[in-house]
């Protein structure tokens, strides 16, 4: 591969990403309306509001549908900050 | 709604929260097999491999597809986090 293929692939590559990054965006914000939803409920059920159980749940799911190439530690470290996002949403 | 139509209510949410999920860590999987491909094309194009302007265009098209409920300086709390696995994962 010369020097304007490897160019035109990495044009292709981050044009991907960003359609990539569209669909995480969306599926971000159909998660939050989610947890505000649940948030809205809880006090019906009389739960309290921060359900440590539910985040190893949470992990637990991850780790069952990760495929690679991240790794079980980088996804706790984008879901560390997801999980926090949604907590400072719910207020 | 009872306690028990919003206890069901609130487990159909959470099991539709951790589809969301397994279809995020897909779409962060697919996007880091990209991440790394531009890694191995970089030096051809002799290209730095920190690149400013990128991360800006990356955070100019979150902007540009987000709807909300959450806001812009959530998204970037989110994709500091997965930027920094990225970074990392390349080496």
């Amino acid at each position: 591969m010369d020097e304007r293929e490897a160019q035109a692939a990495i044009a292709g590559h981050r044009a991907r990403i960003d359609e990539i990054d569209c669909r995480i965006v969306e599926l971000l914000n159909d998660r939050a309306a989610l947890s505000l939803e649940i948030r809205r409920l809880k006090p019906q059920v009389h739960w309290g509001l921060y359900d440590p159980k539910r985040e190893e749940e949470i992990f637990a799911n991850l780790s069952s549908c990760n495929k690679g190439p991240l790794y079980g530690e980088n996804l706790r470290e984008i879901y560390s900050a997801i999980l926090h996002v949604m907590k400072e949403l719910q207020g």
